[in-house]
């Protein structure tokens, strides 16, 4: 990825973190879930640090787009059993919410990933099982391996995809979730693209590398702040009157117009080079 | 399907019928609709009697699958001719009600399939026309012979598909389902798989039988009370503001998680061994 | 298309169009884009011709399909840069407005076009960008040529896919829209088919021509009136509760059972004959 940016600064605002690898790369940041003895599975410090990091560049402009993968070729093979062990003992010493905090507090995790405002890639190798799943689930781009493994094992293991579902249902549709959900059926990268789960399919581990490079390049061609609009937009496309938010959209479009990157998205069209933020 | 449920009860509970076959096989109902002279046409006595089924089982957790299918090669071909010309009778006399009453049955009985607590599976052949496309529409699991036809013939008859199209527009968008109300366009089972109005497709009878079969072997290692659960989770996404269905879901999660189920399928698990309910 | 449609009528209701050409072939009004030097770019004449056409029409019952097109080899590459400027003028001259009111009128129009009581059908071909895109979303059935190139371009260029990225969203979901809103892609026919922009792709322009006749066809088959209120409810499903939605259809299914259409439609199916409407 180096020639693609050359620029690499030190992530000094980024929180530390134990479970996750950070990396900025340009106007790339890079997070690896690095738990690769649980197949990085999601424990409630992975899920906290997560929230932390995307809190963090949540306002940084300078980063665009936002690279979510796992160590180990896998990417996440859903919640972890430590942590349900410990859930379970301290429900025993009469903390009867154990579980429900631990569980909600991964779809707050998601929910904000969700609607962060750069461009969410996850590159998906290995197990996207239960809540790994779910956090392909609100990525912008999905970029799988074809080898890949998905599927929602919860209620074979007799509990339910609580804050996964949700998500499954926005990303795909009920139609599809409902036959997932109450199923537990795994399937492969194919099946995930002809779902809508993904959006690229990779047949081996040098294409996945091409197409996150691609799609790097066309994410760079975009005017940062024009996408963060964007995003915002089309997020909230039925949550809010289609009326209301075509009014907004107008006045952000002439707010775009009449900004800095409007005006050289402009005179770069007309002069037929590309755009400063175009590097 | 002996070999799968080597426990049958007698199904002493179900409603008697006329115009359907029901069988139960340990934790599968069987429902086959069987008017097969005029191939399976939806009927109010056909309505009357399914929303009967449905509703005797609802709360029945023994039963974890129920699986729809037709007598004589079709599904179901629409409308009845003779309760149109029953109504038309009523009409005639007076009740100008009559077409509407029947009407809204029929819409009446699928919004009741669609939240049946159990997975619904239907087996779709031949004819699936009309208010049996609107059927096909609600099961979990829909699996289509290849030579199976599929369409929605109102307009065409000069009437409209007024319980049927937004149960369509539900299962596959509003984009795929605008065009097949307003051309009636009839096709065949792949399309309905691309369409995403089934989940899979079997081009021989064999093949569909197998498809059943491993479709009920996995809901069979699904855990009877999470599955209940998590289909009513996923019917509820976008009725219910999303937080506070994923605040609910996490309740959910813990008392799930505290459950026989949760606690066997944990066990289970571990030892490496098929959950109890997995029979 | 003169063999499908014997009867022409001269088009003297409609209005008089700078940026349109219109025709008047029996029940089919085509509308074609004619601003061939410029790829058919959406300007403001072209928006408020394109809404006083579909105004003109929406209630005449003659017409049951509307046809829209581009010349040249292009559907419409997008707004247009003429006007663009004339709006940077008259913000320059303190009308802070001029691009807000320039970009939600596009909107307007394809909120209006998107509940035109006609079929409405698009063949797409060459430029299908931005506003073009947004246009082809609205139509009820749309086809493509497979050399046609989609996109929305505009982040790429520092401004807002505004009053198009919610239609996208409508027509394919948030899943797919994020990703083509915010990395700019560019595609073609098949991919268009494949994310559901689409409903058919042809091959060459003789292929396109033959399923624009097929759709035709299809829509002739159907009864004008019962098409006009099956376009009505399948439009409202999401904007009005399901029960409220199915109560009303139930009554519209009663009216239409009983109208002229209705008694025809059922007579000519009973004798084996086209509906007099299919002609």
């Amino acid at each position: 990825m180096a020639r693609f940016y050359k620029k690499t600064r030190s992530s000094m605002s980024l929180p530390s973190t134990e479970t996750l690898l950070t990396n900025q790369d340009g106007p790339v940041l890079h997070i690896t879930l690095n738990r690769p003895d649980s197949r990085n599975a999601m424990s409630l410090t992975m899920v906290n640090e997560l929230m932390a990091v995307f809190e963090s560049v949540a306002n940084d402009t300078n980063i665009r787009a936002i690279v979510l993968r796992g160590t180990g070729g896998h990417f996440c093979a859903g919640g972890d059993i430590k942590d349900m062990a410990g859930a379970r003992q301290q429900a025993a010493s009469g903390d009867n919410n154990a579980f429900q905090t631990l569980n909600r507090r991964f779809g707050e995790m998601i929910t904000l990933a969700n609607r962060q405002p750069q461009v969410v890639i996850t590159v998906l190798e290995g197990a996207v099982l239960g809540g790994g799943f779910g956090l392909a689930c609100i990525s912008d781009v999905a970029l799988a391996s074809a080898n890949a493994t998905f599927g929602l094992p919860e209620t074979g293991l007799g509990v339910i995809p609580a804050q996964i579902a949700p998500f499954v249902v926005e990303r795909i549709g009920l139609t599809q979730a409902r036959r997932l959900a109450l199923t537990g059926v795994r399937f492969k990268g194919d099946e995930a693209l002809r779902l809508g789960i993904v959006h690229e399919v990779a047949a081996d581990s040098e294409a996945l590398t091409a197409a996150l490079e691609n799609t790097l390049t066309a994410v760079r061609r975009c005017a940062p702040r024009a996408n963060r609009v964007t995003k915002e937009l089309v997020l909230n496309v039925g949550h809010i009157p289609m009326n209301t938010l075509l009014d907004q959209a107008a006045t952000d479009f002439a707010a775009a117009v009449n900004s800095e990157e409007g005006r050289e998205g402009t005179m770069a069209f007309v002069q037929k080079r590309p755009a400063t933020w175009n590097q």
